[in-house]
């Protein structure tokens, strides 16, 4: 299979799959799908209400196709997921979304045909999870009919610098010589290279720790934040100090909210119990920074209460 | 008070007390103490057992005395305490090095003395367990007949790259006046550079998390390493692909030991307990790495075992 042959659909129009399909257009015709008609009459009209694109750059949008319609990605034979994989309220993962997808691309897929997903998951989840829906909605056999690939997103929303182009791109695929052809695809938008993972579980497991390493850092500075303000000590100013410190990590203590950082580490975790083993380390990270919100304000209305004393008494002795 | 009047010992002559009076020595005339009479007599004679040191470099030693005898210390006013402060067996801070050496110097300080600490410790440990003990044998005052200093040690055993001269130093004092005389004197030896911290407990607080923070990324480094063996991923590999991430950090997984990392976490934690806050994420990240030696070799003997059984197999297929 050749990178030429492949006719290039994107699944799912949010801040992944919006940056992904433009950079695309440039090098070759793709078909922006999502199942959202507002989203697509907005972007046909050329606006993101997210923010990330600037369509003014993007004047002649001839090689893209906004379509909400399935009709006409029924000449495509390359389908990249770049669908949300949210949490639930019981902080599980919540595969809906890249499930509902899946089911899209299984109705769709012929012999030979490359399916890519870019939603962070835990890992195994693509083979164990989605190739069996599209085998049974395709009835074709995986690795034979149809391939997958797995090349996790590293969008940071809102971050002008980082790009899909100037980011380096983890790719990996269901065999060695897909592998080696969803590679060669990304190769043709990512300038700063790609990097082949061995196969697709080890791709999805790099993605899924990246953003569990930032949240347990996070988490500590949080920790250490809340033992500070115990202590009377003023945090920035440890932080300050230790920073000289050839090899500290200069994190700073915050609320980790958004799509990645908070929910990233729960799909890793809950993988991790069915296999027996419960996360001591990521989970106390993980309610360390769940419970910051609720600290930080707990702490403005206690300063708050003591201002309003201060106050008082002032008032009172006037 | 100026550095010029500072007549400069160091107590305690371990992998932190002999490099600092050895880089003193270049620039003033210091006495370099220990009680332990065995490890004077061996570095009169040029021989350090740590093999930090390599004393054909230094051929005349004239600005130093290596000493066991309290006589010769009797002129001196400036005591830099350099000795360890390891964790007893249950894990809690074992202050009797740093309190028996703070005996020593309170018995020789005098009006106008100094008296600065290089061991890492928890935040208020110099000024509620070390000054009270200074007080009550000398006799005088803190902060009006006799000062406190804190410069944490930064030494990383082993590295030939990052010494005294060229690792940045913290440095703070029990005045603002002290401070900056304290920063004086350790501006003579580190060429790099030194940061005043804004008081004692800063300085103390920046040290001890320093050492936290790497454990705890070893920590999960460590417990994706259980997490992925259980799931027949090659940790390496992982690692390797998400280490193409700009800001992933290059941790790796491996047993912590040593005078450090795995101690001074427990100091900050019994502070922080002390005071009604159990840290969940350093004591998490410091029971994986405790319990880490044994896996390790869990895995090993399970790896053999499986061999055995392979090469039994084979033997009997032959």
């Amino acid at each position: 299979m050749n990178t030429k042959n492949l006719k290039v659909v994107i699944i799912g129009l949010g801040y992944v799959g919006l940056p992904l399909a433009l950079e695309f257009s440039k090098k070759r015709t793709v078909i922006a799908f999502d199942i959202k008609k507002d989203r697509i009459k907005e972007l046909i009209n050329g606006i993101d209400r997210n923010l990330e694109i600037n369509f003014k750059k993007f004047k002649t949008l001839k090689n893209i196709l906004f379509t909400n319609n399935l009709k006409d990605l029924e000449k495509s034979n390359c389908f990249i997921v770049t669908v949300p994989t949210p949490i639930d309220k019981f902080k599980k993962p919540d595969l809906n979304p890249l499930l509902k997808a899946t089911k899209i691309v299984g109705s769709l897929i012929k012999k030979d045909s490359l399916v890519i997903y870019e939603s962070t998951v835990y890992p195994g989840c693509i083979e164990e999870k989605c190739v069996p829906v599209l085998e049974k909605l395709s009835r074709l056999n995986y690795n034979r009919d149809f391939f997958c690939g797995y090349s996790p997103e590293r969008i940071n929303p809102g971050d002008k610098l980082h790009t899909v182009a100037n980011i380096k791109k983890i790719t990996s695929g269901s065999t060695p010589e897909i592998s080696k052809l969803v590679d060669n695809l990304y190769k043709e938008i990512v300038t700063v290279g790609t990097y082949q993972a061995k196969n697709i579980k080890v791709a999805e497991a790099a993605k899924v720790i990246e953003n569990t390493q930032r949240d347990l850092n996070i988490a500590l500075i949080n920790e250490l934040s809340v033992i500070f303000n115990k202590m009377n000590i003023d945090t920035q100013s440890v932080l300050d100090a230790a920073s000289t410190k050839w090899n500290f990590l200069p994190f700073k203590p915050g609320l980790v909210g958004g799509h990645c950082i908070g929910v990233d580490p729960y799909y890793l975790t809950h993988k991790s119990k069915t296999i027996g083993y419960k996360p001591q380390v990521i989970l106390a990270g993980r309610k360390i920074n769940d419970k910051m919100g609720f600290y930080v304000a707990s702490q403005m209305i206690k300063a708050m209460k003591k201002k309003k004393k201060k106050n008082k008494k002032k008032k009172n002795q006037n």
